[in-house]
């Protein structure tokens, strides 16, 4: 099991190249013009927070959302897909335990039920609330709980309320991802979540970012973020029918927000989600390079990162390249390639000791070039899922 | 572990569903005019049999070869490439322990040398051996061994050595897949070898069938049938640089081949294959219909049949339908099918106590239709492969 460093987990991946000067602060406290928090409302049997809400003071606040592109997507995404080029979205209501997915018309009348109820606790418009849920799929809401939950949430709602938003939207996740940067007079605070159905395409999980600063192009910028992030990793290729990243800026600093740092931000949550995978023991990163394009790059590479025999080589410290061959073959099947050697290969870094393992393929095709970040598949991955149950 | 029952593991799979009034012989008979065997010949460190042999003496054999498609494919494939659409294949000569895969230059010159051998060993043409090797990837051919094996399996070829030579072709299987049938006057033997690196397309394995029965269009009847079986199986997802499948008829009963004889042969060998899948304990079939055609409903079927959290749910007896829908709309990610509820979804069969399970997808977008069979995801998986070294 890998877990946040002590002095709290940002800069803690190799990865990750924030911009200089960057100064970490405590990851409850929010950007101006950010309040948050968390309840428990009565989904998770355990105890533990489920209900969390998220709201910008600012009228209407600088915002982008991306969602799933999952085919059979929850009713929260379908309640969330009208808003996606339309106007400002101020707040965000979340729950865990539940994902409120293949729930019918149902389904859909408790999402908008949800937003709506969030909407009148902060005296906002329902359209300008967004809706997240996460846990089990297939089983209906418990409304009481839920509506119960959102009153007594509006009134925790606190500047420093990220820690609590963080932990009410963890699931099988084993510590909260969050993080509160502050670099060349703004603030930008981020909370994730995700543990399975972790693919990209997007990356399967649920993320919410506040800033103070000043976003130009608010979808362009997350959109590029994620692309280099939470688009990068897979814990087992499977794509939720629930993702969601929400984007907003309150503005109140007046000042730009600093190149790189909405993407070392993300970068760093979504390497926390590899990390804290089912299972996870350690993460791999592959590189291909020399691919026709790059399209073709990152299709060998996602077949490397998702290959089980892979994956089993990171847990087994095996530098087993020829695994890495014939997951990349096997992308380009109908094709040849000629044979792969470890003259193509750097597998080395599967027999290390240390968390993070780097790893390339170089093919001699083009300029194509891609990376996708994995966990390693353990028993600890089949507990989780031959246990779990809907 | 599953294995074969003790009275052989024919008619085993309830989905096999072979001619009326199919004899069963002993497994180690071959249909006149073959002769197999099978020695040690060193390339296993564990003294069990890894050299097999298996020839037609009828001078020029109807005989058709399928290779695997994996790009970076393995020096004996492309050796046997160059013989795809060309003249009869009267022998195979096959290694277990080494895949001689990703061994350059000099790997072909060895698949080329263990052809050649075989070829004189039985007197015949280099050309007319197909050459076969399984094991390890990157590992230079011990090819004195190989070399010293072969003559003296040459001389221990025999009209009943079938066994023999399904032992001598196994590498992480644990029990020898094979049978001999007879059915209107014809007899047909196959032996199959293949536990991991077993995805279709077309399926990780080897296979070698045998028959004195008239077979018109040996290339049609064996991609039929392959289609049928060996491509629709899946262990993990994985495609083999060394996939081979060789179907050799003397013609020596003078009749023809009866109907359904290849399928169900190759169907119940490719069923022992998933069942042999790598650490397995079940076999699921999953059949999605309704979708806008065949490849989007094969497409959706391997997905789900691939999918880590249907495969622990298999594992776990959990009739999870939600890992069903999840698997279904990532595989049409980006449309819209939906959600897909118990209406749409049978998954019942995962919590029964069978070791067979049967699934099925009902969308509702066409006519398309496929199916697709995978073992589960179990511990034993993940330390058969982390443990497992080049």
């Amino acid at each position: 099991m890998i877990g946040p460093e002590k002095d709290g987990p940002f800069f803690r991946s190799r990865w990750v190249d924030p911009p200089a000067g960057v100064e970490q602060l405590d990851p409850a406290v929010l950007p101006e013009g950010f309040r948050a928090g968390g309840v428990h409302c009565g989904l998770k049997g355990d105890g533990g927070t489920d209900l969390g809400l998220i709201v910008c003071d600012a009228g209407e606040p600088t915002s982008s959302i991306l969602l799933t592109r999952n085919a059979a997507a929850a009713a929260p995404i379908r309640v969330c897909r009208d808003r996606l080029d339309q106007g400002s979205i101020c707040a965000a209501v979340v729950n865990s335990g539940n994902a409120n997915a293949s729930t019918g018309e149902q389904g859909m009348a408790d999402a908008l039920a949800m937003r709506q109820a969030a909407a009148e606790a902060i005296g906002a418009e329902a359209e300008q609330v967004a809706v997240a849920e996460t846990g089990v799929i297939g089983v209906p809401m418990d409304m009481e709980s839920v509506l119960g939950g959102i009153d007594g949430l509006a009134e925790r709602l606190s500047p420093e309320g990220a820690v609590e938003f963080s932990e009410a939207i963890m699931t099988t996740d084993q510590w909260p991802k969050q993080c509160t940067l502050r670099s060349e007079g703004v603030t930008i605070s981020a909370q994730a979540k995700g543990a399975g159905m972790i693919e990209p395409g997007f990356a399967t999980m649920l993320c919410f970012i506040q800033t103070d600063g000043l976003v130009e192009d608010a979808h362009a910028a997350l959109r590029q973020a994620v692309d280099a992030s939470f688009e990068r990793i897979t814990v087992d290729g499977q794509m939720s029918t629930n993702d969601t990243v929400l984007l907003q800026s309150s503005g109140a600093s007046g000042l730009p927000l600093p190149k790189g740092l909405l993407d070392a931000v993300l970068l760093q949550l979504a390497l926390e989600v590899v990390a804290d995978g089912e299972g996870a023991t350690r993460v791999g990163r592959i590189e291909v390079t020399g691919a026709a394009d790059g399209h073709e790059a990152e299709l060998v590479a996602r077949r490397i990162a998702n290959s089980p025999l892979v994956k089993t080589a990171l847990l087994g410290r095996d530098p087993n390249w020829g695994r890495i061959a014939q997951a990349a073959g096997a992308a380009l099947a109908g094709q040849d390639i000629g044979e792969l050697g470890p003259e193509a290969i750097e597998a080395e870094e599967l027999a290390g000791e240390a968390i993070e393992a780097e790893l390339s393929l170089k093919l001699e095709r083009g300029e194509g070039r891609a990376h996708v970040y994995f966990s390693d598949l353990t028993h600890e991955y089949i507990v989780i899922n031959a246990e779990y149950t809907t």
